[in-house]
C-alpha cells in the first residue's frame, strides 16, 4: 500500500511527545519531530490526491485567534481544520466581550470546552505574541487537567513576534520536494536576505523563522541585510548552534549580492529593525502617539537609504548557474506591480509565479499535520486506517 | 424509485460541458444545460423532503467572496454548500491582505488549495464584476493545470453588472413550479418592469438576468421602463435572438399599463439607468466625490419623476384574470411599510407574500444544482447512489 | 448500557409538546420538560466523554443572530450545532440587507430555507428582545405550514431582555452536580444579589432567569438589592408562585449581607435598575441622546453609593460553613484586576475559578440539549442509538 511508504518513516521515528502537545517553536522541536511533520503532511496531501478522506475527527472545533490580518494563513488553517473534520470558529475580540477585562486563562477556557485546537497569530509586538500563545497553553492545560475541559486543545502559532513555524515549514517541505528530498540539501546554500519596501513595520517572524529551521539540514543558511536591520540574536544563537550540530553553516553580511553569489535559494524579504519594533512595542504600551508617528518616519527614511536591495535579474544571474529557487512568504512587493520600487522586479516574480503558488500550498498540510500529531496517539497506525477505509472525499461520479 | 424520474430526464441531455465549469451567464448555456440544473436543482429538493442527505462532498470548502452587503444569497450559498458537504469560508477582503498590492491571480490561488467552490458576488460597477470573475476563473484554471491546486474550484456567479443567474434561475424554476411545467409556458406573458424607489442605484443584473433567460422558453417577455432607464444593450440583444430561436417574443414599452395588460406574471422592480451606472463607474475610478453627489441629486431627482410606477390593485387588475403571478428578488420597496411610495402597494405584496418566499425558497437548491453539475462525471448515477444510499439527513427519531 | 440511566428518566416525563418547539423562558415549560433538559444534557455530555458522536444531523445550518457583543454564548452556541451535526451561520445584520426596511417575517423566511436552529441574543431594550423571538418563532412557524419551508427551526432564546434561560440552566445544572442530585436541594438557600460594578448598564436577565428557575427546586432564594434596583415585577410574581408550588420561598432584602447570611450559594451580579433601562429603551427610541448621557450619568452616580456591594471575604465567612459555592456568568469585575472596585474580590474570584468555569462548561450542552428535545420525537431512542451505534467523534489511535 502506497500509505506504506510514509508510515514506515514514521516507524523509525521518536515522535512520542507530540502526542497533546503544542507547536509554538521549531527549535523546541526535536529532528525526529521535524521530520513527521513534514512525512505526515505529504501523507496527508497524498490522501487527498487519491481522493481519500483525512477525516480524525467526526466533530469538533477549530478555533482562530487573529490579531493581524491575513489571508494565507487564515485560508490555510481554515483548510486543514476541515480536512481532519473540525470546524472552524473565529474568535473575533471585536464581537466579543474580551475587551471587559477579562483574563487570558478566562477567555482560553471558555472558547475551548469542544476546541480540538487553537491557532493563534500575534505578531506585532515584541515579547508579547508568544509568551501570550503559552499563556493560553498552560490555561488549557490547567483547564483539562482540572476536568473543566474534556479534550487538551493543541496550539498552533500560526504567527509570532519570534517564529512562523507554519511558514518556514511550507517553505522548507517545498525545499525537499523541489531537491527531491532532505538528503540532497547538504551544502546548498540558501540566502536568506532582507529588500527594499516602501512599508515600514513587517515582522521578523518569516527571517528569524527561516534561519532557526533552515540551518538544521546541513545548508549554508547566509543572512543579509543592511546595517541596522539586526533580528534578534536569541534567534541567531539557535541558527549558530543549529548549523554547528548539523554540519551546516550559518553566515551574515551585509551585502545582497554577497549572500546571492552560488547561491541554491534565494528569500528576498523586507523586514522592521528588530530594535525599532522593540521601540514600538514600547511606544504602543504607553500610548505615545507623537512617539509612534516619529518612529514611523525615521523608519521610513531609514528604509529608503536601501531601495537597491532588489531582488532582479541582475543580481539572479549571481546564483548558482543563475537559478537559484526564488523563494517568498507571499504577498510580495514587486516593483512596478504593486509599488514603484519593491522587493522583487516584475520579471524575476512572473518567472516564479507557479513555484511561489506550491510553496504556498504546503502551508494547509504542514497546519494538518501538526494537529494530526498532536492529536494520534498513534500516527501511523491512523494513517493506515484512513487509507484502508478509503472514504471517498469526493464522489464526483 | 422515485429518482428514476429526474435522472431519466437528465439521461436526455448533452451536459458532458458542465463538468469542471463555471456558471457565469445563463446566455453562455445550452438549453440542455439550463435544463439540468432545474432538473437537478428539484432532486436535490426531493432528497431532502425525503430526509435523505445529499453530501457529495464528505470535506472541502466553499470559498464566498461578497463585494455587496446580502443576507439572502449568502444564505443560499451557504445553504447549498452545507447541503452538499462543504464548509464555507468566507474571504472577507477587510480582515484579509488583499489590499496589500496582491493581484487577482494570487489571491484566486491563494484562497483555492482546498476550494471546491468560489462563489462571488460584485455588482456595483458596470464593466468590472464580471471581468473580474473570469480573472478567477482563468487562474483557478491555471492553477490546477500547473499542479498548485489539486482540484478545480468551481466559479459560481452570485450577481454581477451584467447577469444574476441564481436570481433569474430560482425565478425561472418557481415559475415552472407555478405553471406546473415548462411545457406550459408557451404564449405566456411576463413583464419585467421597473417601479420606482427612493433608492437610487440597484443594480441591472435582475431585470438583465429575466430577460435573458425568460425568452429561452416561448414566452412573451414585455420590458417596461421610463424614457432613460434602459438596461444594457447587449442583452436585449441576446433576449432578441432567444425569442426568435424559441418562438418567444420579447417586445419594449415605457408604460407599466402595457406590460400589465394581460399578464400572466409580473415582475416589478426599480434599477438604474445603464448609462447613469456606466458614468458612476467612471466617477468612482477617478474618486471624484462631488461627481458622485451630483449623479446621485439627479438619479433621485430622475426616479421622483415616476413615483406612478408602483405595481397597485389597479394595475394588477389589467393582468390576466386579474391574478398574474407577482415576482420579486426582495427585499421589496413596499409603499408605506419599507418607505413612503415605493414598487409595490403593501395590499398586492402581502397577497403574494407566500408565493414570493417560496420564489426565494429555490435559489439555494438552484446554486447546489450548479456546483453539483461542475463536480459530478456522472450527475444521474450520482443521484441514484445517493437515493439508494438513503443516508437520513436528520435522525429525527 | 450507560446510556439506559439517562433514557430510564426520561421515559418517566412527560415531553411530547418539546417536539418541534422552541425554548424561550424556563417559566414557560414543565418540570418534566426542564427534567428533561438536565438530562439530556448529561447524556449528550456522557457520550462526548466516551468518545461517541452525538451527531443527530448529516448537515443542516444553525442561525446565530446577536444583537450584543459575546463569547461565551456564541461559543456555546456554536459548540451545541457542532456536536449535534450543524453549521454554524451568523446572521451578521451589518453584512445583511435588513436595514433596507424588510420585516421580522421575511427574514426569518429568508434565512430558513435549511435552518434547523435559530439562536438570538437581544437583550439590550427592555419589551423588545423576547418580543422579538417570538415574532421570529411565529414566523417560521408559518412559514413551515405554508411548505415555503422544509424544516420548522427551532429557536432559542440566548438572552432576552427578560430570561436567559441557557445561563440559568446552566448554572442549574452546576448546582445539581455540586450538590450531588436534584433531591439534596430541598431547603438549601442561594443568594441572587446585586453587587457594584463600574459600568452601569448590565442586563437584568440574569438575575430575572435565576429567580425564575431556581425558585422550582425547593430551595429558598433570596434577591438582594439596593433600593431602586428593583427587577421585573412580572418575574418576582413567577418567583412566588414556583416558591409557593414548590415548597420553596422567596425572600427580598435591601442587604447583602443578609442575603449571605447561611447561604448555600451565592450570585452577585451587578445589574441596571429595571425602571432605568425602560426609561433608556425610550430614549433611545426617540433618539434622545442628550437624555441617554444624562441618564448614564445619574445610574453611575446611583451605583456609586454601592461601592460596599462586594463579594469579598468578609461577607462569604457568614455563608453556610463560611464556603457557599460562588456563582457568576462571567466575565465578572474583579477589584484590583478589571477594574478598581467590582463584584467580587480577587481572592474570593480566585478560589472559585475552577468551578465557575464548570459552570459555563454546561451551557453547551445545556444548548444542545434544548435543541435534541426539539428535533427527536423519541428522544430516548435517539440516544440509545447514538450509543449503539458508537461513532468515535475522535480517532485518537
Amino acid at each position: 500500500m502506497y500509505m506504506r511508504h510514509f508510515t514506515n518513516k514514521l516507524d523509525q521515528l521518536n515522535i512520542s511527545r507530540m502526542f497533546q502537545n503544542d507547536f509554538l517553536l521549531t527549535w523546541e522541536k526535536t529532528d525526529d519531530e521535524i521530520a513527521a511533520i513534514f512525512t505526515v503532511a505529504d501523507a496527508l496531501r497524498s490522501l487527498r490526491e487519491n481522493n481519500i478522506s483525512a477525516k480524525i475527527f467526526d466533530s469538533g472545533l477549530a478555533v482562530s485567534l487573529f490579531r493581524d490580518n491575513s489571508t494565507r494563513t487564515r485560508f490555510s488553517f481554515g483548510s486543514a481544520a476541515n480536512l481532519l473534520g473540525l470546524a472552524l470558529q473565529d474568535l473575533d475580540e471585536g464581537k466579543s466581550q474580551i475587551a471587559h477585562g477579562e483574563t487570558v486563562r478566562e477567555t482560553a477556557n471558555m472558547v475551548s470546552f469542544m476546541a480540538d485546537v487553537i491557532g493563534i497569530r500575534d505578531d506585532m509586538y515584541i515579547g508579547k505574541g508568544n509568551t501570550y500563545m503559552r499563556e493560553v497553553a498552560h490555561a488549557v492545560e490547567h483547564g483539562y487537567r482540572d476536568g473543566v475541559l474534556e479534550q487538551r486543545p493543541t496550539l498552533v502559532n500560526l504567527q509570532c513576534d519570534i517564529d512562523h513555524p507554519t511558514q518556514s515549514m511550507a517553505d522548507m517541505l517545498h525545499i525537499i520536494h523541489h531537491f527531491g528530498g532532505v538528503e540532497n540539501l547538504k551544502g546548498k546554500k540558501i540566502a536568506m536576505t532582507w529588500a527594499y519596501s516602501p512599508s515600514y513595520g513587517k515582522p521578523l517572524s518569516v527571517p528569524q523563522g527561516v534561519i532557526g529551521l533552515m540551518t538544521r539540514f546541513g545548508m549554508e543558511v547566509s543572512l543579509a541585510h543592511p546595517k541596522g536591520y539586526e533580528v534578534m540574536s536569541e534567534v541567531e544563537k539557535v541558527a549558530t548552534e543549529n548549523a554547528a550540530k548539523t554540519g551546516g553553516k550559518f553566515t551574515k553580511t551585509n551585502s545582497m549580492a554577497e549572500a546571492f553569489e552560488g547561491a541554491d535559494i534565494v528569500y528576498p524579504k523586507s523586514w522592521a529593525p528588530f530594535a525599532a519594533m522593540e521601540e514600538r512595542t514600547i511606544l504602543y504600551g504607553n500610548g505615545d502617539i507623537t512617539g509612534i508617528s516619529d518612529l514611523e518616519k525615521t523608519l521610513l527614511a531609514q528604509n529608503a537609504e536601501h531601495k537597491d536591495w532588489e531582488c532582479n535579474e541582475e543580481l539572479m544571474k549571481r546564483t548558482k548557474d543563475g537559478s537559484a529557487l526564488y523563494m517568498h512568504c507571499l504577498p510580495a512587493d514587486i516593483t512596478g506591480v504593486s509599488c514603484e520600487q519593491g522587493e522583487v522586479s516584475a520579471s524575476v516574480f512572473d518567472r516564479y509565479r507557479e513555484p511561489l503558488y506550491k510553496e504556498a500550498g504546503f502551508k494547509p498540510y504542514i497546519i494538518a499535520a501538526m494537529i494530526f500529531l498532536a492529536k494520534c496517539k498513534n500516527p501511523g497506525g491512523t494513517l493506515e486506517n484512513l487509507a484502508a477505509k478509503g472514504q471517498p472525499r469526493w464522489l464526483d461520479r
